[in-house]
């Protein structure tokens, strides 16, 4: 086939995804919403989540209209190293391709973000009548927001290589969905916990009342903050590492292997699109006493199984004698997949024996819990890294080795196959605040015991599904940032960023301190938005008269609207951390230095991501597995130590250890995207 | 004069170190111990102290025996790498080399110990006359350790290159003093800090006792744990930051310089030890009232302005025209020592705004002031980094451009000028303990309050320059690593270690990954550590009648001992994993990547380091903010809240910070021995 032919099968599955996304929310939208209780609830929880997207936007829509500006007066052919016919592109390929870019991801947002808060009341109203129905409802508001960030990240690159022909100028789709992930990882996390420590603070601890009662004013948002956090951050996440990881592929690619490499991770996408598609409807449960994990677990197997098989076959037909060495570095990021979704869970869940060791320092008090805590997420770093390097070092050897030298993109393949896998991977972590709300709803609706029985039960499926997303996050992060790193190189004309240079030393020692510094301002801004929650849920509970007796409703909206300025205002400072570090050192110390400072950010913010995701999930499991009644279960000292080990998780798990995938991200597209100008400087 | 001429002067100055330390001790033990109680008191702290060292070096000399005679068997021409006459020399080079280092570090350890522990009373009783007589006995107490660790290191490594006249297969001699050092600072770090947590939280906490009762069975294995840390620790650290320092300078400069190079920072080590000797005699206190940190300040920057004047004339003598840019590279590590401390006070200084916000954060309990204690350390890793990063490229800077493209030679010069202050920086140090114990033999031996506010002003002090220190052993073992690196790529005859490399990046993200696995490691260890002082004093409380009406003497020897096997038994994971590292990684994936994984554990251990001692820190005088009445003062929630958060700082700043920085050096030095072998293997 003709490889232009091949691009439009890669577009239009990327269409087939967006379709797809648009029927499962037409049906989900057809289910009942149950009492009008429980419409009102939903309303209120959709309403905030919108004001919170509609806000985050606005703010983020005068810096995407002066990068625009910017990058009209970019002379493309700029972007010429390495690849042909960049000379002739048009002036105003960089900006648009920057504008879809955004755009998309924010469309993938909105997409995901209407679905996940319109499923929350239909999944409760579908645990009314069983589990297997909430499941089906709840998993399908999930899938929404998969198919549409996979099929918009899809239809964007494969539509914008149609257009233009050269993948080296649609870097800057990269970067407009760098600047949208930023946005929503970092402010995500920022709102989500704000809102949560600010509800459980004043609510839970100072007031006595339950955990998603209706007379708490932060509770809406609270609800709100699961959709943020969960679905538009890890949306926006994998989107520009999807977003990323191709087009790094793409460009590497075509200076290998010239036009097949470029079309095959478009096919590997595809692939992907409809493995992801088939896979939805082996999730579900055909018994009401049937475990919801091993449905959820069957999607995302079958989709890696119809990866798996499917790209030897797009291999094969595209690169001949070469394809083996390809399709197994591909094979490798797809158990780098596997294996950290595994080690996630050995670190993490209170079935395993770092987390019971947890609980057991609870015994002691509150330092040992946390001293324990540390420990056990600064170890966790190491089997993931491993599980890395042998995905790194594995795709390489192989691609070089077997196939004809082709190393370094071989690496990128890895990535890809990971990543083509994000469709069911997002579907499955967005289930997770569905099922989330939909038990908060169950709870402020005043449902029967046996409907939150069944949300319960979702919603603990909902934790593990959460926690090996995020580990699937941090992998393809990783990965996408060495793709990224190995494509700057590539522009910037660099043939060697050798160690023994006292410069590139420098630049990897600032690289591995931004993620430290970026850590802290993530952990403080967390402090200081709920300090301000704080005070708005003492006020409220002080200054409205009969909101203890449920006689005046709370003012939910004020809490909604605090928790949302203060995430955007917290967000600048490490938003300009971010994207400063590669400007400042590119322009000041050069090329060779920013390589480095990409490399050792890499490094220090991976590292640092894993321990503080593992730690925080492991100090929430630690809490759990007390209150399940181990070491005397609730209201004991064991259970107030495992209490303050999870609220010191909390910004671990939920906003620091999250902001390092766009940072270390955003960090590789900008230095992409100044690498030709740098590289003429120095 | 002739350069052997020079060597011997080299050697003279470190003998007449030893000698002057010698001489202090000489007038320390002439003064009186005061009341039997105080002298019976003193003695179970030296024999506790002695204990550890015994068994500590016990444990260490079948390893010392296996390396010796391993090296036995190399054959020194294979460290003929870039040095010329390496091949005639003897068999006997390398074992001897290495047991004199290992013999050396020892000896100091010793030397230093007694003359703490010896100190310690006689210090309390000069308290009785005035403070400044506390102060010089307190101090010539600690300058003997410092003294030693100088004049030990620069005779042993002299000495050794008037014997061998070849600075590279010396290297052996600093791989002894590694051995050492990564014993006495893992292993010093669990065990002050088990003593430390067994003595409070069953003293303090459960018995209700105060702090230095010594009706408390841990109390001596409390005072024994200062010692081991602070000075055991401390001295092994910078003997071998030094050790190192100056034979990779010798090695760098060697080839670059030649002769001239070798001798130069032999001759910068000659003039510390003039200038730390001299400067003792500025640090006194003419009046009562005066100030004992002023007093030690200015024998600090006397020693900085001394080494800053004298390098500049042999500068002059030795290199002519090429000697303003090696000074100045030089002054840049003078320059990053003072940087480092001053950054050091701003983060963990309770009149600083950091700690005060730590404060802040207790007053909403546990979780928050752990979050913003977090928040400061992970903070706190950028100015010092910054710093670092200028010394490096600054002095790279200076010595290609001005000298004669040495810019290699100049980062070894400013850690070398760094290290020439670590004469005074260990005897100031050291005081630290000396202080501390002091305060805790007033109080034991029930002496008056005029006597107890003495000893409270001097350790106060103590806990300024330790951290202080700290900063110090951080700044100039990040150096050390620098230098170790730069010299195993001349070994390895590595001309470019290059990050585009697969290989390379493995090696970067395995070496990233160590320093998080050993800090988990050590955290751990004081955990296990402490669990076992908590049982032997609870069982001592209940075992032994009368111990609580101080009619029974507890069994101290028992708590010293358990402190003593626990440490031993606990650094033997770090240690492996330390030595493993570089052997595994050099022999399976080569010198390249053996090389990037020096340069990722560089990176994130300094990181590490300085969050966790800098976090530590905070928290300790976020509490001690508290405890001046801020808040509420003792006894509010506030305080108890910055009790948890000092709790989690002990094994931060103590155990597994400080465990960071023999980590890299034993890494880098590790892997100098190993290059030559595996360069050619692959």
């Amino acid at each position: 086939m003709e490889t232009m032919t091949l691009t439009w099968i890669a577009f239009f599955a990327g269409v087939i995804s967006i379709v797809s996304a648009g029927i499962f929310l037409a049906i989900v939208l057809r289910e009942s919403m149950g009492t009008s209780r429980m419409k009102e609830l939903s309303d209120a929880i959709f309403e905030g989540a919108m004001a919170f997207l509609n806000r985050q936007y606005r703010t983020l829509l005068p810096i995407v209209a002066v990068i625009t500006i910017v990058l009209f007066f970019v002379d493309p052919s700029l972007f010429a190293h390495g690849a042909e016919g960049a000379e002739s592109l048009p002036k105003t390929a960089l900006p648009i391709s920057f504008l879809v870019g955004a755009i998309s991801s924010a469309l993938a947002g909105y997409a995901g973000m209407i679905s996940t808060t319109k499923s929350n009341a239909r999944t409760t109203n579908a645990a009314r009548t069983s589990l297997g129905k909430a499941l089906t409802v709840s998993f399908r508001g999930g899938a929404v927001m998969g198919l549409s960030v996979a099929g918009l990240a899809l239809a964007g690159v494969s539509g914008l290589f149609l257009v233009y022909g050269n993948p080296v100028v649609i870097n800057s789709f990269a970067f407009g969905a760098s600047a949208v992930a930023l946005f929503a990882r970092v402010g995500g996390g920022i709102y989500t916990k704000a809102a949560d420590v600010g509800a459980d603070l004043v609510g839970k601890v100072e007031a006595g009342i339950p955990e998603d009662d209706p007379r708490n004013p932060a509770v809406i948002a609270d609800n709100v903050g699961d959709n943020v956090g969960d679905t538009a951050g890890m949306g926006a996440d994998l989107f520009e590492s999807y977003a990323a990881t191709s087009i790094a592929a793409m460009i590497i690619g075509n200076s290998i292997l010239g036009i097949e490499g470029v079309i095959f991770p478009l096919l590997v996408g595809a692939l992907g699109i409809f493995a992801a598609i088939i896979s939805t409807f082996f999730v579900k449960l055909n018994d009401d006493e049937g475990n919801p994990q091993t449905a959820l677990n069957i999607g995302l197997w079958s989709t890696n199984a119809i990866i798996g098989v499917g790209t030897y076959f797009v291999a094969s037909y595209l690169f001949g004698d070469n394809s083996l060495g390809i399709w197994l570095a591909l094979l490798f990021g797809l158990i780098t997949n596997i294996a950290i979704g595994y080690l996630t869970e050995v670190y993490t869940s209170y079935h395993k024996k770092s987390v019971k060791l947890i609980a057991e320092a609870s015994l002691t008090g509150p330092a040992t819990n946390i001293i324990k805590g540390l420990a056990v997420g600064l170890r966790s770093t190491a089997a993931p890294m491993l599980v890395i390097v042998l995905a790194i070092g594995g795709s390489y050897y192989v691609a070089q080795e077997l196939a004809n030298g082709f190393g370094i993109y071989g690496i990128a393949m890895a990535a890809m196959g990971m990543l083509s896998a994000a469709g069911m991977v997002v579907a499955i972590d967005s289930f997770g605040p569905v099922a989330d709300n939909a038990g908060g709803i169950a709870e402020m609706a005043e449902l029967g015991p046996e409907v939150r029985k069944n949300t319960d039960k979702l919603d603990a499926v909902g934790n593990t599904t959460a926690a090996v997303a995020k580990g699937f996050a941090i992998g393809s992060a990783a990965l996408t940032a060495m793709a990224l790193f190995t494509a700057y190189a590539k522009s910037a004309d660099l043939s060697a960023i050798n160690l023994l240079d006292p410069m590139v030393v420098v630049g990897l020692f600032i690289g591995a301190t931004v993620p430290f510094v970026v850590a802290s301002q993530a952990m403080d801004a967390v402090g200081r938005a709920a300090f301000e929650m704080i005070e708005e849920v003492r006020r409220q509970f002080r200054e409205i008269p009969g909101i203890m007796e449920g006689k005046a409703k709370p003012d939910y909206a004020r809490c909604v609207d605090i928790s949302t300025k203060a995430a955007i205002k917290e967000m600048v400072a490490p938003g300009a951390l971010a994207i400063g570090t590669p400007i400042v050192v590119g322009f000041l110390l050069g090329p060779l230095a920013l390589g480095a400072t990409l490399a050792g950010a890499t490094a220090s913010g991976v590292l640092i991501a894993i321990f503080m995701s593992n730690a925080g999930g492991a100090w929430d499991n630690a809490k759990k597995y007390i209150e399940t009644g181990v070491h005397g279960g609730k209201g004991t000292d064991a259970h107030a130590a495992a209490v303050i080990g999870d609220t010191v998780g909390d910004p671990f798990k939920d906003t620091a250890g999250p902001a390092m995938n766009p940072l270390i991200k955003v960090m590789g597209t900008i230095s992409l995207i100044i690498a030709p100008i740098i590289a003429a400087l120095f």
